[in-house]
């Protein structure tokens, strides 16, 4: 974040006056002249999008993307909303639930279809700016599988709505008793950094759970891809007006200090909230939350551990090597399903293997990281594993040169010290990083997968032989209880927008292991609330619990 | 609670001592000599229940029943059990656990069955002493409605179990990635003092649902009837032997200090905490489980508002009068959905309306409240009413005479004054009355509806006349937000085992406005997590998982 001269408080009054009256009388990208009289060019400053129009921040702060690869400020300055900004948008969200709550799940459904098909229309300026503001690659990945990913979630998103089995709706007419999930009121979204397109605040998968289930959604964008997030509110505030909502339904705010994204947990007028980040943000907001009973659905950090059988690694070794490069590498390695946890059975063929991706990491290209911020967190994260007593294998720094290149970097620990300090050894270190645990005993891998926290995935690489079926059998109980997501010879990346998905996880990884992220029509019912009809007439039913 | 001498810090060591070889050398019932040399009866120290045995408590504080009716101690000393006690039964715990984590759902079914004969066979046992200990009538309670009722729930928990349809199965065999609820380890069950039979912690509704999902439970008994409880462990317990149980599968502890059970949520071992009672016990479970991010599931207040719309009143005051008195007065008024809030419309009839049901309150017997506790709250949330400005029409004192009888009471304010402090007006007086809201114009409903706090219920009683539909229809939609059940024309008491029920509502009525605690197949999934298997080839899925 950047505080213009006139948020400083080291300014004095005139100096603040005369910055306020310098801004005050821009224009688009005009030229004007600093205090010391230097010419400069300003760039744009942003409108957030509050009660269904684009107007200018009451925010003096402000902030710019910056391109990963060069570390440079790209684009439009954009605004840090202060709470009277917050205010406006949470009364607009109050005003629009009240006129929405009581409306057909067909509006809700065409509204996510019309903004579907806009993001069609427009993928080529997406892409092209999630492109600039990210790094990540256009293909494969931001063209042909997360702008179709997040397409096809609002799109199933829309079916789910139209067709009411996420609501669970039970029908006792015996008793009249009726029941089902409906919506709870306006939802404040937090999008990630690292998708800017299916976990954006205002375009991805809670987004689009929440607008499912009949709520107004405040979306706030994470402030590394800030465009990318403008142009899927302008296309999202289109297709609300075209769909006739009203204009607090959807809005957009940029940035807030944290304090006052935390007051606006508290705000009676927000009825939810959805993260996806960092533990220590997630930790927060859930505080917050539950200090007031807020329901929040936190997506908040995982090691996805992978245990690797010796069968498996005796048989398919090369196998086991190209996946967990490609899935640990993929996107500099900025998943929340990135394999950060290798635990490797004791033997020569596993000290092979450890050269051996010990070479090819030495061997791969330096990964650009999102931010500075993620960087040195990251590089922070690696120094504490290599403090705790893990060998760097390899990379472990900064590349030389522009942008926050970072070298791919593996990192090793044995069995025996991971089990003498087990959390220490969970630090995610999120980029494209792993701990790979070797000379792990069967009993070393059962008190590892006890020790872990809870994760969104854990994977098992095993074959039918019988021991690896044997031990298999010993370890998933243990290993089940600790993940969302359970997987056999296959890495945690890549989340299929499946009915049958889980992209949650016992605490920490979520807030609660009940729910999930993704996994449509089950990700819907998080941000609803159990509603039951006693002796409730007919005509006074909501549609889904109406007999005829 | 009432700690023996030999508990008592100010007793020397030998004092102890003698105390402590005293107690051991006591048969039941048995004639002993106190430390002045006294002949005493001393009562049977009851045995706690753990890893399938029944053994003297560890604890050298404990507490017996009293009968609400007289104020006496009756039955047994029962032990507080201290954390060394509880620490067995949550490594018990554990260990049952890893033994029935993976069995069929069929055996579990077959506990619930064996145990809901027992509870048949033992009826009249039963309600004899939860009617000695809460002084619930036998009948219309006890033994036609909530023995019954519990039975019903063992046994409807019993098919959904076995029926699988609670977890949600979800086969997505294209992409094979498959999803389930699937149990989460150990629950801790905190009984309430108002349903010694349906509700209890070892009989109840939540122990129901957790064993259904699979889960070893250890119960808490309330203190106010631990007989009853006992006699419950007893048939639990072998119920379990017969079927084949480990013994730490149910166990059963009376009574902790409060410390020791926030301590015992926060142990990594217990997965889950489910708990019915005060809203001020419920918020320090609240409080711990999220600082561990624990999921924990509370029943915890409501005072259950009504709205009495005009069209029905001039039609149907003798109606109203009598649903009101019989909802308000039964069983003492102590229910988690006791009518505690009337809201009014202005007029005469509203007025008549007040002045007769004054007079039936003022004429019925006074109630026994469960224990000397409950009255002195009751009492104390009743002068803080009147000191708020409420005005007590009739009752508001305790009942001359033993045990703990009170006067039926009513309240009254204007909806002028409840909406200048709403919050005030809004403590549960948990027991034998009602504030009635007077005066309230449809703006003022509207107010009150919006100023409510999270409830179990909300009641509208209307006619189908034009201007009372024609309200509703803007009244509805703020007060289905307000709470978990919407009735028609019918008071909240009487919660029907119907799979369309919801216990539930918004906070701080409950932890989580997305759960009910009654209401099968739906309330199994509290004591649960959302397990994904992706790529996990069939014969290592889980039953409800294969396709074959």
């Amino acid at each position: 974040m950047r505080f213009p001269r006139n948020a400083s408080q080291s300014l004095s009054r005139s100096d603040m006056l005369l910055g306020r009256l310098n801004r005050e009388a821009l224009g688009r990208n005009e030229h004007f002249k600093d205090l010391a009289g230097n010419s400069c060019i300003m760039a744009n400053k942003a409108n957030v999008l509050i009660d269904g129009a684009w107007v200018a921040s009451r925010g003096t702060a402000t902030f710019r993307a910056v391109d990963p690869v060069t570390g440079e400020e790209i684009g439009d300055e954009f605004p840090v909303s202060p709470w009277e900004e917050i205010d406006l948008a949470l009364a607009a969200a109050t005003r629009a639930d009240a006129i929405v709550r009581d409306w057909p799940a067909e509006r809700f459904a065409k509204f996510l279809e019309t903004y579907a098909s806009a993001m069609e229309a427009h993928a080529d300026r997406i892409v092209a700016l999630a492109h600039q503001e990210t790094a990540l690659p256009i293909s494969p990945r931001l063209r042909d599988v997360e702008l179709p990913r997040a397409i096809n979630q609002m799109k199933v998103a829309a079916e789910c709505a139209r067709g009411g089995g996420w609501a669970l709706p039970v029908l006792d007419t015996k008793n009249n008793i009726r029941s089902c999930y409906r919506s709870i009121g306006p939802v404040f979204v937090l999008g990630p950094n690292n998708f800017p397109l299916a976990i954006n605040s205002i375009s991805g998968q809670d987004f689009a759970a929440a607008i499912a289930a009949g709520n107004p959604v405040i979306a706030k964008g994470h402030p590394s891809h800030p465009g990318t997030t403008r142009l899927f509110g302008e296309l999202a505030a289109q297709a609300a007006e075209t769909c006739g909502f009203p204009g607090g339904f959807v809005q957009l705010l940029y940035h807030l200090a944290p304090e006052e994204g935390l007051r606006m947990i508290q705000d009676a007028r927000t009825a939810s909230v959805a993260f996806t980040g960092s533990r220590q943000g997630g930790l927060k907001i859930k505080a917050a939350a539950d200090a007031c009973g807020k329901p929040s659905y936190l997506e908040m950090s995982s090691i996805n551990p992978v245990f690797v059988l010796p069968g498996y690694l005796s048989q398919s070794s090369e196998q086991l090597a190209n996946d967990f490069f490609g899935s640990c590498l993929m996107g500099s390695g900025q998943f929340c399903t990135n394999p950060g946890l290798i635990i490797l059975p004791a033997g020569p063929e596993a000290e092979l293997w450890v050269s051996e991706m010990t070479a090819r990491f030495a061997a791969s290209k330096c990964g650009p990281l999102f931010s500075a911020p993620v960087r040195e967190h990251f590089l922070e994260n690696i120094r504490r594993l290599a403090s705790a007593g893990a060998e760097i294998l390899t990379g472990g720094k900064a590349c030389v040169g522009p942008g926050f290149h970072t070298e791919s970097t593996l990192l090793r620990i044995s069995a025996d010290e991971f089990l003498k300090h087990p959390l220490e050894f969970q630090q995610e270190a999120f980029g494209n990083s792993s701990l790979l645990v070797t000379g792990s005993t069967e009993a070393d891998m059962l008190r590892i997968a006890d020790a872990l926290e809870g994760q969104l995935t854990g994977c098992v690489y095993l074959t039918e032989q019988p021991a690896d079926e044997q031990f298999y059998r010993d370890l998933e109980p243990i290993l089940r209880r600790k993940v969302g997501r359970l997987l056999n010879n296959k890495m945690p990346t890549g989340v299929a927008v499946s009915p049958a998905m889980n992209h949650g996880g016992p605490y920490p990884a979520t807030g609660h292991a009940g729910f999930t992220a993704v996994g449509l029509p089950a990700s819907i019912r998080r941000f609803s609330m159990l509603q039951s009809y006693d002796n409730v007439p007919e005509h006074r039913l909501p549609p889904l619990l109406k007999t005829t």
